[in-house]
């Protein structure tokens, strides 16, 4: 008889009833081989008076065992482990509990993504943090959108039609968003031109997806967004890299590049470019829209930073101008609002939303629906717009504060040109300056800020980071300039 | 000059400032060529007073447009469009507001996904609704998952930490979903063999995206759930189909496949399979369990109902069985909590959780933190288990109710086997009998029914639907049995 007394390792306060954890156990030892098909097991008496248990317990794990079909009873000679079940050769007798299947490394075969930076994540010790750009969370609506959510979750509605839901984005949310980007960024769409995704990344990761094939060019700008690139990657593309300078990406190379190649798509950040800050010159913006009219060139439109912008009005994005329906037009709410609450949107022809839905109702069938109305009820409600107001004014002043403070305590170190809108700073630095060194200083002092390593990029000819100024108050804006000059200095 | 009146379409009353309006108005007259390179705009004396506008406004307006770069001042000859953009022929001088670019196709080329049948969604006319098998959102313990959620946002913790985050699910879900997971499931797994995904369709999407490329041979049973067939045809794999009968899928026809071929994947549904609630027995699991380690098998298990169970203890997953690190084990809490709740998980070898989190990252960067730590608390308080304990008594009586109205008053029609657990019945009909008609009058009555399109598959011999009875309270389900009798009758 094997050692039940050992095998059995009962959990008496546990949340599965005991007869389910006997059960359980005794089908892994069938499992394992170590009893194997036609085997007895011990009677009900037997095994409970070995394992301490009511006898009334093991009955019931024997019942299960049976209608399980693991084991059958022989009239006059006990209870049998199947005999039509497979003979399993027992591993090792002593394996303790579990097979650990899970614990090595997977058994099949299966190709690598692209490696990827650790994600940016502040630890026990940082006491300030420059991260990439993103808003203050202190600032955030969060409260305002939860109080929306508990109104919905108490109404009728709720029941009724919250639970499903169409994976393009609620009816509510649509119509608000088609009415608040109109308005805002002079775009002229309906509903049907909008679909909510779970940010911009997911709006990039479906239009990209549907597109490319592998092998496919992907124009892009060098420097570019770190996970556009890794995107366009992953779905196989050869990226074509075209360079920014000071008035942007380079329209004219681009237009070079047409003639010649056949060019799948171009990835484009026309307003406060990323990383660099820059944006696209009229002049380039209106050669942009010749060319992607001329050669029907289907244009991802990037606009993560629009609603943030200080000096004067945004510049509207290429969507809003004539490109023949060639451009699908992204941005996000995450950091507008909070950056936990994940929703972006994509805007193109009808047609192509259409398309992408159905690809993302395979990949996520659809987004939060809760969240979704909230958001729908808060833009009709004017409460994004103040927020946005409120917001614009906060960052201006961080950027200014933050602005002048690296002007007057790291000019020796990083060059910098204050960027019209957003929420960072494009802090280059003198050739051959060890950022990473830099980044590992700051970090044992107490200041998390990147080291760079995702915006060294192939064509470029200078090194840089992204500060980000929006999400430290004036304390805290002081407190790194304070730490980062004193990581430079040693 | 223009007719700058008519061109002018200036809302006093709306967010965006006028002289913002007048501005874009004006890049937009630059931009379809109506004012071209070189020509000279009306003095902002002039232009006041034809829009009405006080002369400020416009001045405003100017500036904004020269900061820009659409326009230069000429000394002592006026304000001029700038002379270094491109020339555009003006293409209708009639099109009102906008140009419309998003109203028709996309000008690019553009593949299409495969054709879906639309969204399950209740109309007006709507009384009762017979779902593929969802929860009773009314039963939903979303206010204490919002609850959770406001406590978190309104602590020290959300600023500092939970705005950041790992593609993999917050650290906190991590650890409480392997416990959870152990304890109900016996898996043995740590939470590095965890990814908390937006539900199980991402998981599922996740996993096939690493493994499938096109040409590739996916098993999977026929009939099979649809979405998950969708996913491997648009990753380009090639189907092979193996027949679920009474005791579940045909190992046996599996392990002749295998001898033969080169197979990617098989995707298996081993407890209540969907569409059929058949469970696989425990003989052909253990059959299976020895397939997949003696051809290093790739297997997705799609544990989606697993946590209701009611004739019997539910049957542990092939995950916790000796697999070697071959099966990736997927389910959702979606459908044991909440169905606005979009949490999934994946269980994998850590090396494999590696790869699809860096996948992840690119289609979806994270998930929503507030939501993830929420659902942690509920999870350590045992609040799931309290949930998942009074949901699995209601639904088995409903269940019950359901199966002996649907034998009394449908048997003359309707096939089906009482259910061991989850939350559907299926229901089959005879030869050539027309289900989409029967879901047509249904709908004039009120009741809203699968019209079967999505579970007609290639090899199947009976066709059926799912119906949900876990959604619908005592008195719905006495009138959607009265309402599917009357259908049937006109």
């Amino acid at each position: 008889m094997l050692p039940y007394k050992t095998l059995f390792f009962i959990d008496k306060q546990g949340a599965i009833p005991i007869y389910q954890q006997v059960a359980e156990r005794l089908i892994r030892l069938i499992q394992e081989g170590r009893l194997p098909p036609g085997a007895f097991l011990p009677s009900t008496r037997e095994l409970s008076a070995i394992l301490e248990l009511h006898r009334k317990t093991v009955v019931a794990a024997y019942e299960e065992l049976a209608r399980q079909d693991w084991i059958q009873t022989v009239p006059r000679k006990g209870v049998m482990v199947s005999p039509n079940l497979p003979v399993i050769k027992p591993r090792s007798f002593h394996g303790g509990e579990g097979t650990g299947a899970f614990g090595g490394k997977a058994g099949f075969v299966f190709p690598h993504t692209a490696m990827q930076p650790p994600p940016f994540l502040p630890k026990a010790g940082h006491r300030v943090v420059l991260n990439d750009g993103f808003p203050d969370s202190r600032e955030s609506p969060l409260p305002l959108l939860l109080r929306e959510c508990r109104r919905l979750t108490t109404g009728k509605a709720y029941a009724k039609k919250l639970m499903y839901g169409a994976s393009s984005g609620t009816e509510h949310l649509r119509d608000a968003l088609a009415t608040h980007l109109a308005g805002t960024r002079g775009l002229a769409i309906k509903p049907d031109n909008l679909m909510v995704t779970r940010g911009a990344q997911m709006a990039l990761y479906l239009a990209a997806a549907l597109l490319i094939r592998p092998g496919d060019k992907v124009m892009i700008g060098s420097p570019n967004y770190y996970f556009a690139n890794l995107t366009f990657e992953q779905l196989g593309a050869t990226l074509v890299r075209i360079p920014v300078d000071d008035q942007g990406i380079d329209v004219q190379a681009m237009g070079a590049i047409l003639k010649k190649e056949t060019i799948r798509m171009l990835y484009v950040i026309p307003h406060h470019h990323h990383p660099t800050t820059v944006t696209l010159s009229a002049e380039r913006r209106m050669h942009l829209l010749e060319l992607i009219r001329e050669h029907n060139l289907a244009v991802i439109e990037d606009d993560y930073d629009y609603d943030f912008h200080y000096a004067s009005a945004p510049i509207l994005p290429l969507a809003s101008g004539d490109h023949k329906g060639n451009v699908i037009y992204i941005g996000s709410m995450t950091k507008s609002l909070a950056l936990s609450l994940r929703i972006g949107f994509m805007v193109a022809t009808a047609d192509f939303i259409v398309e992408t839905a159905r690809l993302r109702r395979i990949m996520d069938l659809r987004g939060d629906n809760i969240m979704e109305e909230a958001l729908a009820a808060l833009l009709d409600s004017g409460d994004v717009d103040r927020h946005l107001k409120k917001t614009n004014k906060l960052y201006r002043e961080r950027r200014d504060l933050f602005c002048s403070l690296l002007d007057e305590k790291m000019s020796d170190l990083i060059t910098f040109k204050k960027p019209d809108g957003g929420m960072a700073v494009w802090a280059t630095f003198p050739p051959g300056y060890s950022i990473e060194a830099l980044s590992q200083r700051a970090s044992a002092l107490g200041l998390l800020i990147s080291d760079g390593a995702a915006y060294r990029q192939p064509g470029m000819k200078v090194f840089g980071i992204r500060l980000g100024f929006a999400s430290v108050d004036e304390a805290e804006t002081r407190e790194a300039i304070k730490l980062l000059r004193k990581a430079a200095d040693a």
